[in-house]
């Protein structure tokens, strides 16, 4: 399927985008985001779109990050949209608050376009993410660990961020931009900070194509099915914590007892809003001898007189 | 924990071995089978073992499969203990069945030690698999596709075979054998014909254990995870399967519209038995409206009169 249909196909999935939206595109100036800005104005009648403006945050990371941001301008100018571009001192701020550069960039990149959101009163900030980077999320937390959660990657829409690549493939992308001869800055969106991510794109991923040339479409209905199953989950557990919490915010421990291994582990999870195994699997235990469990953060579950409780 | 502590540790949670088993150890006399011998023998008062025995096939793959029979041999005449051994022409079978050599290797030493197990009484096959082939696995399975079935491995028991090294690391048992002073031969369990095992081992692995150091534990928390979640929901669809399915066999498509998306997904696959994704959505969509899929061997799920019937 071509890119257009991709996009076309996911709209009517998941309505991404109402009509007469004003659209705001996180705009790196690497060929993701050029393919998603010629996407979404080709087919502006399709969404019945209002308007698309470009946002660029420049994060003073690389010795081109310059060169970077002018070309997102020249761009915009070339194309007749307007743009936004700011710049950040992305160093200073990963060293102020104890985070990866990796961790430093997403943040002040999102906190930038939601400001512009706000005050220009744009709708929804597209972005430029494609089923690679979905299989690349899906290993990188499965290395890191993560619940389910984690494993099944970013979605289509979160919040007002949607992301109308979803279903498209990086060789797509590429012939996309070369059939329509678009001018992109090349490596942009490998941040030179983004380790780990680089160590599963270059020497991991062309491995697993080696095995499954088409494993981006395998994880896709694998992710599908995963997260399906962690909605149903989600709803019975919520539905259970419902019915086994008492007024106080304890737990009826016997009542949890009788449930199943994966509905205990769940509720526990849902109930006191933590999501590391071991601690959950201690707390587990407390529903079948006395006990306490320290979660951090200066608060203990308390297993007594058959109920568990939380206290701070 | 040592390798001792953690085969302990399995045994009392998952009872692997009965008191008073004859044990048959599926012996390639790679450093992997060794060590289960070893340990399996050293904890015999433990586990009250009547009888540990070797079995070893021969699968002719390559030049030194003969030296490796000879090894075997040896070994088990210097510790005491009956072996089995037999030779086997692999490529031809796997010719023969139009199976790839792994498949076909992995068939016939199955059979074989199935054969040794009717014949002299033995009770179960313990194998030498650790807690890396289960990453190994797990990464092959996601690689590959399969539901959420694949995803979580093996089992430290299916059927007559154990696996008392399920929980220990490969380094755990190369320092145990080197502890002990253990003679063993390489590369035995490296198969040459195991070219996607040998991809995932050799080049994704060195890379995961770069961003994850201890990635094995990860992977056995979300897997322990994954199997409580896969147990429940297979009672849940099981329980309602027997609930919406008439006495003719057929589906109430009303009855099963209004349960969750993923429970329609477990429901028609536990009724008729297929895994394939692709399938099932198809066999989904029939639930709103009529129509009838194809589903190969002869068969079609047909949608009429409000219900779902499997015909051959």
């Amino acid at each position: 399927m071509s890119v257009l249909r991709k996009v076309v196909y996911l709209q009517r999935k998941y309505c991404l985008i109402p009509p007469r939206s004003r659209i705001l595109i996180a705009f790196s100036g690497g060929v993701d985001s050029v393919v998603l800005y010629t996407a979404l104005k080709e087919l502006s009648h399709f969404f019945n779109l209002k308007e698309i403006a470009l946002a660029h945050l420049n994060h003073k990371l690389r010795e081109d990050a310059d060169r970077d941001e002018e070309f997102c301008r020249q761009f915009a100018r070339k194309v007749g949209v307007k743009i936004f571009t700011s710049s950040v001192d992305t160093r200073a701020f990963a060293r102020k608050e104890g985070l990866s550069l990796e961790e430093a960039g997403r943040r002040l990149r999102y906190e930038f376009f939601h400001d512009i959101l706000k005050k220009e009163g744009y709708d929804l900030i597209a972005t430029g993410h494609h089923l690679n980077d979905l299989v690349e999320t899906i290993f990188l937390w499965l290395i890191r660990g993560s619940g389910l959660e984690g494993i099944t990657g970013f979605e289509p829409k979160e919040g007002k961020v949607i992301r109308p690549l979803f279903l498209v493939k990086k060789e797509e992308i590429s012939r996309f931009a070369v059939e329509r001869r678009l001018d992109w800055v090349e490596d942009v969106s490998n941040y030179s900070f983004e380790f780990v991510r680089n160590k599963i794109r270059h020497r991991i991923m062309p491995v697993v194509k080696e095995i499954n040339p088409s494993v981006e479409d395998t994880l896709l209905a694998f992710r599908d099915i995963l997260t399906e199953e962690n909605r149903f989950m989600d709803a019975v557990s919520e539905e259970l914590l419902k019915r086994i919490k008492d007024e106080d915010g304890s737990i009826d421990c016997k009542l949890l007892r009788n449930e199943h291994t994966a509905l205990q582990r769940r509720v526990i999870k849902r109930w006191i809003g933590i999501r590391e195994f071991r601690k959950i699997e201690q707390i587990r235990r407390l529903l079948f001898k006395g006990g306490r469990v320290n979660i951090g953060g200066g608060r203990e579950v308390i297993s007594k007189r058959g109920k568990l409780y939380l206290k701070s």
